[in-house]
């Protein structure tokens, strides 16, 4: 398995009326789970876009909300790769408070894409590579 | 069942660097959707928050891509309530292109509290007798 | 002269936990203003980047908060280009709510670029022609 | 004087068409930026309004765009508070890429309100005691 955490800070910007993190932010909170999860693998997703020319766009999110996060609480994002990500990546995100308390969990999966000719493919060698030694 | 439709734009600041509309943001189109579809009942989200002292947190949401929204696309977000929301409102949304392709789906499931005691209460009578024509 | 203005609404996503549209997300009305009122010309920004390969990347920005906009509400985008943007364009905007009341002001400067070799240009031709009757 | 920095790394939520960071997400860099420096005076925005119910609406914004941002680039808000913030608060921004190139300015202007009578005041007491060891 793969898995890791990363903080993030509430803003102001991220509040809504209700004074609670907005409902459509936790999906980039999940973008940075899963962006900080696969540079720990040693390659980063700018480089899989910039170098190797794949992308991965999102198939699907799931989101469970359990407790509003509130105007700078310090939450932690924990992100994990159950399987092997070989025609999918399946992302399962917690996202706690500095109490620890889980306030949202998150399911997203993303494909893979050859941006030189716009196809889906099966993940790629110089990633799969990366990605083996955890699995 | 209570139905109805909106437009909207998308603008330079809901792309991505993939050119598309970033996939947190099918959030706000489903928001748009609800408080649209709400305010042809003959009330508004704003009147449930700041006359009834109504609040509607969400409980969960789904989202499945399955093409991308460009700069610039006039999208229809399409909004359905199938069920008469006694305890939980249920929407489903389906988001269009000009060309009528179903880029999106979506369902996001919103409880009711109480904001004067901050508990959860079933549909008020206020709000039932608005939804009660359309089931 | 050119102007012109637009509506657009207040929605839950946009406001912060002072119950406000959020103070960064005025840049994003001024956006919709300008790309509006060129689109009264007779051509989208769409078309100057997709067709045309000029796009107008933002030198300068300035904003005045007079009064707060809220949640729900129904506000006009106010957009002026006073003189003919041959090197630059420069949008004066002002916000009203439904009361006419003046919330904000922004000005907004940009400057052309040549997409195929990423170098500052003047007016190029096919947008001059399209913003001469106006002044 | 008072002055810090802060890091913060660009992620695709950011990022537009163009590749770059939104012109409108600057605004979120510079209340980052106040907040954190806020905060190392010992005492964060978010007891101001919550504990001491002083909030500070913004004024004005002035932006200057010279380089952009660029995806997944870690940037350092540089942030300085050149006065004791009697009347008001006015803060100098400065963002940086990792090449240590300028990429943005920025000046944002607050104010003080009493959020008991949403009144405008001066620098309250128990904040000015903090602003003073640094003028």
């Amino acid at each position: 398995m793969l898995k890791g955490t990363h903080p993030l800070r509430v803003r102001y910007a991220d509040t809504d009326k209700m004074g609670y993190l907005y409902y459509g932010h936790y999906a980039k909170l999940y973008e940075i789970g899963r962006a900080e999860l696969l540079r720990t693998t040693g390659i980063s997703y700018q480089e899989c876009e910039d170098e190797f020319h794949v992308m991965m766009p999102v198939l699907s999110m799931e989101c469970r909300y359990k407790l509003p996060a509130k105007y700078d609480h310090l939450l932690t994002i924990h992100t994990e790769l159950r399987e092997l990500p070989k025609r999918m990546l399946h992302f399962h995100h917690e996202i706690y408070n500095e109490e620890e308390q889980l306030l949202n969990t998150g399911e997203v999966k993303l494909f893979y894409v050859d941006m030189k000719n716009n196809k889906n493919i099966s993940c790629p060698p110089f990633l799969l590579d990366k990605f083996k030694p955890f699995f």
